[in-house]
């Protein structure tokens, strides 16, 4: 029996992150039943992403011209460089609205685990675009998670081998939290981190 | 500013069932970086399970045929109709290895506060295909939520006018579990059917 092309929907939509067997059959039951619009849109949004979406050449975030809005902006400080994952960490910092310097964004956190290493995350094209003769101060704002951290202190070394000053996002207790459901480990980085 | 492929693709992959705006975020950047031949696989089957999948002519289910192969199936008993609410329902009986009938698949369940009445779930081609002659008894398998046994009721009560004699899934204990940890509604079901 030749597979139909139901199954190699559900099959196909098993790629997406976080989509199991029941969540993808749900997904194509929804789409083929309720929702065959979507389904188009779907299918042309991805074709025309895969085709148009690069990598900013100077901050590595996608974008779909040579380089991207933000680095053109003009308005932007080019002496603060952000370093960050993802386009959507990027995102984050942007909507705080209290950052007007520039970024770069890994695509990636080092994860020796799975492989990821210095080279996957185009670790030496951040040292040429922060040794740009602008850039006075890295912010290394990569996630606070192991891998995250461990990332950050190997740029670290390497900005400050370059006699780049170099900083990181504060630890501390996020805003609105009460100390009595604060884990510990925050609260502890908080005491240390105290100004 | 107009609107970026990107943007266009996390718009779009919000149309999945249970997809936000974090999570639709997250698949177009996995697939943009990590995967951009699940993309393409996903769009091109969207592409061909749109325009290929119909209904069966008999038991409503998606098929590529005229007729599903389990209607078309020499093997199967015609006297007994199982009605179930969606073709993974179908998957599932299927599964057991357990049920020798036919089918008949709704494609969704009454439900008037989404303004899912009868029409909607194709009740009255139900009843034809009920009628045919051959079926004896009809199985109603919709699912034991609030509105599973509303559409169960509204279907019995239309089935046995036409002098067929249906029946309902069992509802009990389930297999390999401990009465402790088993709602209360679902013991006191077991007990009113006990055998």
């Amino acid at each position: 029996m030749s597979r139909s092309s139901l199954d190699a929907l559900v099959e196909a939509l098993r790629r997406l992150p976080g989509v199991g067997p029941k969540s993808a059959s749900r997904m194509a039951f929804h789409l083929l039943q309720h929702d065959q619009e979507g389904a188009r849109l779907i299918a042309r949004a991805l074709e025309s992403a895969v085709q148009q979406v690069h990598h900013c050449r100077r901050c590595n975030t996608f974008t779909e011209n040579e380089i991207c809005e933000t680095c053109l902006d003009p308005q932007r400080d080019a002496s603060q460089l952000c370093v960050i994952e993802t386009p959507a960490d990027q995102a984050a910092v942007e909507r705080t609205g209290s950052y007007k310097g520039l970024y770069f964004v890994l695509m990636g956190r080092l994860s020796p685990l799975d492989g990821v290493g210095p080279r996957d995350i185009g670790m030496q094209r951040l040292f040429e675009r922060a040794t740009d003769g602008h850039v006075r101060e890295v912010i290394v704002a990569t996630n606070f998670t192991a891998e995250g951290e461990a990332t950050a202190h190997v740029l670290s070394e390497g900005l400050k081998a370059r006699d780049l000053k170099v900083t990181r996002l504060a630890r501390g207790v996020p805003v609105g939290s009460e100390l009595e459901y604060v884990d510990l480990g925050t609260i502890a980085h908080a005491l240390v981190d105290r100004r």
